[in-house]
């Protein structure tokens, strides 16, 4: 980190934004976007390296990975998961055989763990793409050992076990056996031993110490493995939650690992749509389906381009804003699948034009805002971001942009 | 039709479901998936052919466009439009530019129309793939005309017009602008002439007979064009809405355009998430973030492989369930990214063990009944279909499935 870290915090100092800044808009792709989805992977590599940082305390060295399930949060997985393994990054967790294939053709070295497991009969893709499932239970422990009898070599093993999330890992019982049986492993690498925090982003949850408890107890009866307990929050939780290895994976993409607290990541993405058309209308006529909403007075509407079918969701209705040439602008009536409309009467018009973007997500609405206004949290309308906004990729560290 | 619709009418009867009615999986990719969704591409082309005679009345020949915004919500645009094309579909409409280049390279010949419409300096992309844009004002329309001039040759317009709902479209002055100078269109030919509903799935509102007759009004001075104002539910108001061209997009793909009433269209996508886990937890025990939910006896819990991040939203949580061998089971807990976790406890543990694929949309299940638990629409819960679901397309036009 270049400023704002202390030792022993994973606090990035975000630099000052600058209002409205806009994305590049240079080539035909970009010309013909609706909306533009800005991501930041300086930003990306700079959270990375705040959090790895907050493992190295004490002269303890707590290596960090990365989660890009998800295609990274929505950011890009194949483009994400490259750049931080430059950056020093040498671990990955997708959720799905599918995401690790896809990104195994990004990264042809690195280990890339799929935490969702090990389903029947995909042992030979494991292994073909150079993957390493995270085992829940002893029945895919033995198919994966079975797996390394017929290749006839080691294959790695993460053990997943389950301390009180009830999702996904091995029970209190299948532990036990795995403990007093570990004769079950031969053959296998065992390369990590991981849980996950059911309420990490929670600091006073006694849950998050009964897990750590769980845990360990279940450590000692495994010497010897690397561990892994801390997601985004769990890092924030303290050096007792650390082990091993750090999986960070919201806060690499600039969500608040810390609700209810000033966000100590720097932003990753900013979205802009462009306005299609506006016009005037008079007092008491109503915009959009249903006619949900009504003008109080003569008023100037604003049509942008992108809809719930982009992952504005619907529920934001008469509930957010955007921000156009350094005026909150209130999103009015129902969002369409393509389109959103806006109440601009109180912008000049020179800057409410045809053509003219407007910043949905960046320095005056971060994700976490939108969730906030939506209802549901920062994760979701990260892995919403929708699929037909042109993609303009930046590498600015120090940049909130 | 084959069967169940009369004349004069858009019903169509689904056949009888077959509960729980699997998608095929014997390729690698349905192996490894966690998830499958199935598109029957028969059953939209029977919505479509249903809709279709519905133009076909008192020996009217209203012609019957689809719409395939936000790629055939979320069914996959570039495998619907030709199939509809081979079902004699000849007229098809998209939201943004990149999603008519996208449709165009797998429909070399039929006119694509974009409905967002002309952003400046995108004439020649629009020339160069074919597509025709919804021009929604004067400056659109000149525009286009020079884009004309400049190619030397005529090309193809569809006009606009808004008729209340304030979105896009010429304005009630600019269209009387465009009815006294029709030397604006010069060098263009008129395709079409169109509006767009507000509240067409309420019979009935009022606004739709008042658009109706500002509609005509405007008709009055222009002509000769062939023109469409019928979306799926305004193809129910009957033929006096139908004009020249229909143009459903929601009711292709099964979703309900006669909210309140029996569906008259054939369901068209089921979505299938496989059992990754099952495990027994005790009474009184959580699961999943923040210990949302709590057994109340003991229980197995089982989780299957989707989560938000595939479209199946945070807000179901409590309030959904799913079908596995003819059995109702509850969502619990919070929804995860990857992850949802079911109640089994009255499952016969035979049916519920790993590798089980679960319904999570088919007949049990309509998208219109997932949308109604997620306080949304059915059009949101069809456009937020994810990504990482295995695909698999069928082309069944008397099945239900």
């Amino acid at each position: 980190m270049d400023s704002g870290v202390a030792a022993g915090t994973a606090g990035v100092s975000p630099t000052v934004a600058e209002p409205d800044a806009r994305p590049a808009m240079d080539d035909a792709a970009n010309r013909r976007a609706g909306a533009v989805l800005t991501v930041n992977v300086g930003a990306i590599a700079a959270n990375w390296r705040g959090l790895r940082d907050a493992g190295r305390v004490a002269n303890r060295q707590v290596d960090c990975a990365a989660v890009l399930k998800a295609d990274a949060y929505g950011t890009g997985a194949r483009i994400v998961g490259p750049r931080l393994a430059a950056e020093g990054c040498r671990q990955f967790f997708v959720a799905h055989i599918e995401e690790g294939i896809a990104l195994r053709s990004a990264m042809p070295e690195h280990p890339i763990c799929v935490l969702n497991g090990l389903l029947p009969g995909t042992e030979d893709d494991f292994v073909a793409h150079g993957l390493t499932p995270a085992l829940n239970h002893l029945g895919q422990l033995s198919a994966w050992r079975a797996a390394a009898q017929r290749h006839n070599r080691p294959l790695d093993a993460v053990i997943h076990v389950d301390t009180g999330m009830h999702r996904l890992g091995f029970s209190p019982e299948e532990a036990q056996v795995l403990a007093n049986e570990r004769g079950r492993l031969r053959g296998l690498r065992l390369a990590l031993i991981m849980s996950h925090l059911v309420a990490s982003e929670e600091q006073g949850n006694p849950i998050n110490g009964e897990q750590l408890q769980r845990f360990r107890a279940f450590l000692r009866t495994m010497p010897g493995a690397p561990t892994s307990l801390a997601n985004s929050s769990g890092i924030f939780l303290g050096p007792d939650y650390h082990f091993d290895l750090l999986r960070p994976g919201a806060a690499l993409y600039g969500i608040n690992p810390l609700p209810g607290q000033p966000n100590p990541m720097l932003p990753v993405v900013t979205l802009h749509a462009r306005i299609l058309q506006t016009r005037r209308i008079d007092a008491l006529q109503t915009v959009g389906y249903g006619g949900a909403w009504r003008s109080a007075r003569p008023s100037r509407v604003a049509t942008i381009a992108l809809g719930y079918a982009d992952g504005y969701f619907r529920i934001l209705i008469n509930r957010t804003h955007v921000h156009l040439a350094g005026h909150r602008v209130p999103v009015i009536g129902r969002i369409s699948m393509d389109l959103v409309t806006l109440d601009v009467t109180d912008v000049p018009e020179a800057e409410a034009q045809t053509g003219a973007l407007v910043e949905v997500l960046g320095p005056h609405t971060s994700p976490d805002d939108l969730a906030e206004h939506a209802r549901t949290n920062a994760y979701e309308v990260m892995t919403a971001l929708g699929h037909r906004y042109a993609r303009v990729y930046v590498d600015r560290p120090e940049s909130t942009e």
